[in-house]
């Protein structure tokens, strides 16, 4: 192999994210200095998130600067080590960013089982990745699932809403709502996920489709999109609900300021909280976490909903506006073909 | 006395307040039945919160009818009594509504001291009564003030506004900052009732001056107001902040739709929350609140500020309407002259 392709970020992104905001480049292989090894990455999480990361300004991550590689969870295998814990041929798990090839130095990096585990890798950067582990803390210790409870959760079909859904279900959700676009994906969170009721967002009906789904009202409403569908789940809440601000997706490519809930005097209507989480800040916990769903897993009460695309780094762009747009469902990963 | 007159709600308000959403009606002078007790209401408390109650629609307390009194805290003398708890001369507080006199089973009905007990009598409406209640539950228990944080509070300078500074001093807070409209109120707030700054919505600088107060951020942010300046107190709050959503008296007069806070996505990234309460689920530990405020008052730690009007009933639309335009300063009370 004679060049190692990166992709950079080359401009913040004003709305829509364009091919132009980023820049691909070839560099050489790297080889690893005293201590490190490095990388070949083969599978590329996308997520929300990365929105507000290519953001200037004030948040929970530095922003990725211009002119570096774009960041991003990933899997790969170790090709070159002088690092005492990682072997040629390690599977490992770690931000090396959307690139071909990394160095690193260990920090932040976690070897996989050199099969996968029994497992399709994907299912690392999903259910037993940081889109699981966003899921499980997220619904559990900020919106402090009890049994019986009710849960509404948004962005339903997507990487953390399959998760939520299929996690509240085994842990005591009397009842299980989600909210998605169009009428296939309802049809996965109801007949595979095992969800009790979804709403179709693109129906039309979109408040009383909600009131109809939710007779008893809402405990732990889960959300993933902000904008309309957060307006309008804070007039199901219940008495004490807990309100899950994990992200908003509907309203990252705005240009115009985002859509403040205009209903979120609700939540004194109902004695009700909102509340932020960065699911890094449960770092100690991630092994119990990952142990808990791993065994779900095997057990089959819990599946990893894969959206797959096969490609190289410049379908990373669009790979990255397909999940703005909604056309993914569970978690969209892109699988480098070496 | 040939009669007696109540105000009664007659059309539930479209945007601001105005005289023909009351009626001022002359009923005799009740008797009472066995088990019941007459109050000649001499005192009634001014609340955002009525705005709400006068609208349809679910609430933490059903709406007040149309043709029924409109509902008032007050304080009041029981000039005739079949009731063995309640005799004639007792000065109570309860809910008596907007009228001069009512008939009560007791039923959420409070002696006070016969001389008031050295306190003047809005002081039960006030820093004694739901107004100081409202405050301290808020600012301790949702709020969960610790020691050495910085604590903003909206709508300053009004009833809850002024409490809430004050308690917070008291029970150590490092920085107090409150928001208030008008350079008067804003000397008043820290000449006068110990808070550190003093943010005027009204000279045209708010975020900058808001920064400027907060250069530590926040870590209680104590919201009476909603609108611009919940959403730009939104950008000041620390990591792990509470938010405590007591009112939104900026938006109640709205025809339009409330505006909601279009920032409120620094609850993720400030890993904060927002909650709203209603002071009534305290009812349980008011009395260890009232004596605890009932000590720091008597020895000058607390100040009850004090915006009496005297007038008769015909004044109570005139004076709720001065509420909302952010009139008064500390908590406005309509003293009956009979």
């Amino acid at each position: 192999m004679s060049g190692s392709r990166q992709l950079k970020l080359a401009a913040r992104p004003v709305g829509d994210i364009k091919d132009t905001d980023f820049e691909l480049v070839e560099v050489p292989v790297p080889s690893p200095g005293e201590g490190e090894f490095v990388v070949e990455v083969s599978h590329i999480s996308l997520d929300p998130a990365m929105r507000g990361w290519m953001n200037k300004g004030r948040s929970y991550v530095p922003p990725v600067e211009i002119g570096e590689v774009m960041r991003a969870l990933t899997i790969g295998r170790v090709i070159a080590s002088r690092h005492d814990g990682f072997a040629e041929g390690d599977l490992v798990q770690g931000t090396f960013g959307v690139c071909e090839h990394a160095v690193s130095d260990g920090a932040g990096v976690h070897k996989l089982p050199d099969d996968g585990g029994g497992v399709p890798l994907p299912a690392y950067l999903g259910a037993l990745g940081m889109t699981g582990l966003t899921a499980y803390f997220g619904l559990l210790d900020v919106g402090k699932l009890e049994d019986g409870n009710t849960v509404l959760v948004s962005g339903a079909a997507g990487a953390v809403g399959t998760a939520v859904g299929q996690i509240a279900r085994i842990k005591g959700a009397a009842r299980v709502v989600g909210v998605a676009g169009g009428a296939e994906k309802c049809r996965l969170l109801v007949d595979e996920l095992g969800f009790d009721g979804a709403v179709d967002y693109k129906a039309g009906n979109l408040m009383g489709d909600l009131r109809s789904a939710t007779p008893d009202y809402v405990d732990v409403f889960f959300d993933n999109v902000g904008g309309e569908i957060l307006d309008l789940g804070l007039t199901r809440i219940a008495c004490g609900a807990r309100i899950v601000i994990c992200g908003a997706v509907s309203q990252y490519n705005n240009t115009a300021p985002m859509q403040g809930p205009s209903n979120y005097m609700s939540l004194l209507v109902s004695r009700a909280s909102m509340t932020g989480f960065v699911v890094f800040d449960y770092a100690k916990r991630y092994g119990e976490a990952i142990a808990e769903m791993a065994g779900w897993l095997a057990a089959g009460k819990l599946r990893n909903v894969e959206d797959t695309v096969q490609g190289d780094l410049a379908d990373f762009p669009e790979t990255l506006r397909k999940m703005f747009r909604g056309e993914n469902t569970g978690k969209l990963v892109l699988e480098l073909a070496h």
